[in-house]
């Protein structure tokens, strides 16, 4: 299997794929968004998942990102670096995976770039839209702000489907004063939706998936859950979980106490725990 | 070195970073044109190279592809997943690189990830424009058109310093009746551009790099010229090499003998050689 065979493959069901860039007309009147998430072999997946899990998990990532602006997917650009294990029905799995996240979200797949490397590694980058100046960002967090998540975490190890929360996005348009996804983590990702806001939170009720415990929904990361911030006495969807505060910027309290900002540090040299 | 301070440097010198997504107003009447490109190490380069060569090297390759389209970079993302060995200094250097071809090419740096594996990775996502409709593709070219390069080819070992050639893509826009880059070699290329406008090609001279042989020139990768086909009688920049010929699509000749299309696969396992 070459790099020819692999694009004839994919270009099947992605005929947007076979020049040196994708071309696409813009939507008018908004603004774009773009993001790219690594899925790393060891980092980020095991091999004892599916290769139809860890692709469709590997695209989920990134329009999770999408989904904390507000965005609508529209277009992704998908590199693998094969590994010396992966053969071709792995690497059809992974693509079946991929495809299955692309069409439930209706995004496109317009390239990529293919190579090589000692484990696995998958780069997705999503574009996607935003009604112009409407998207949601970290930073207009504000004193008595209401802080609330789209549903119950737990980290990675109680979280089996990722699904990224577009609807719940959408839907804070307008209404959110900051926005973000978990995938850090809560006390890590809420710090630094804190530091952009030059806010300090206070914890008070964190919802728990089945089996979690509280330490594992504070420092876990992979939840992908979205954490948002309204004024209070604006209705918006999710779960309220503490209230925004004066205070040193990223400082934060759970139920009175002091939280460390800890979670998942995608740069040091170690696996998540199994 | 973790990632926070990782992002705190970057945003120092690229301000948009910081959100879960880069925010960007489209250009009015333009297309967009989205590329990526892996640069691993031990694939892509070795670490005799300087950071700042690697960095500088990683960020030219994409934007390459937009030369082959005619385009003008605006914004890239940078995703980097940091080796074992990877330090301080060695980052610093890196971004150096990248930054210094960001800066000769006005483009901004918007976003990116960063992880670890183990070996450096990184992936440039490039996004330009083009004037709508009028993207530079592989599949125009027609018999009777005269096939071009930007420059002397030799391969990786002969090209010290990758220059994307913007300048000449645009010149191209309207002339040019197919374009893209030498990316895998000559032959390879010119066989994939045959193949997508269903042509077959004669080359007749090949203008090499000193030092460099024809073999190389034909097989070896990374020359990063632009390969364009042109109406006999429009002028266009360049040095001619041969003719777009009726028959099987893909088929080459140099000098009436067949040529084979192999070149660099990024799917082999193996490095270039030394």
């Amino acid at each position: 299997m070459n790099e020819d065979t692999i694009i004839r493959k994919l270009r099947r069901r992605a005929s947007l794929i076979g020049d040196d860039c994708a071309v696409i007309q813009p939507p008018a009147n908004e603004d774009l968004l773009f993001t790219t998430d690594f899925s790393i072999e060891g980092v980020h997946f095991r091999l004892e998942s599916t290769p139809e899990e860890i692709g469709y998990r590997a695209v989920a990532r990134s329009l999770s990102d999408i989904a904390a602006m507000g965005g609508k997917p529209l277009y992704c650009l998908i590199s693998i670096a094969l590994a010396p294990w992966t053969n071709e029905s792995w690497i059809d799995g992974f693509y079946r995976g991929v495809h299955s996240m692309l069409r439930k979200t209706k995004t496109a797949l317009a390239g990529g770039d293919i190579s090589h490397a000692n484990q696995f590694v998958c780069d997705v980058m999503v574009y996607g839209s935003v009604a112009r100046g409407k998207a949601l960002l970290r930073s207009g967090a504000r004193p008595g702000d209401k802080i609330y998540v789209s549903g119950p975490l737990g980290g990675w190890s109680h979280k089996p489907v990722v699904v990224p929360r577009l609807d719940v996005g959408r839907k804070l348009i307008g209404k959110a004063t900051a926005c973000m996804d978990i995938s850090d983590g809560l006390a890590l990702d809420l710090h630094r939706l804190c530091v952009a806001s030059c806010v300090a939170a206070e914890l008070e009720t964190v919802p728990l998936l089945k089996g979690a415990n509280i330490e594992q929904a504070l420092h876990d990361g992979e939840d992908y859950e979205l954490l948002y911030t309204a004024r209070p006495g604006v209705r918006v969807p999710g779960i309220p979980i503490g209230t925004i505060t004066k205070g040193k910027p990223g400082a934060l309290k759970y139920r009175g106490k002091a939280l460390s900002p800890t979670g998942y540090d995608h740069t040091q040299q170690r696996s998540r725990p199994d």
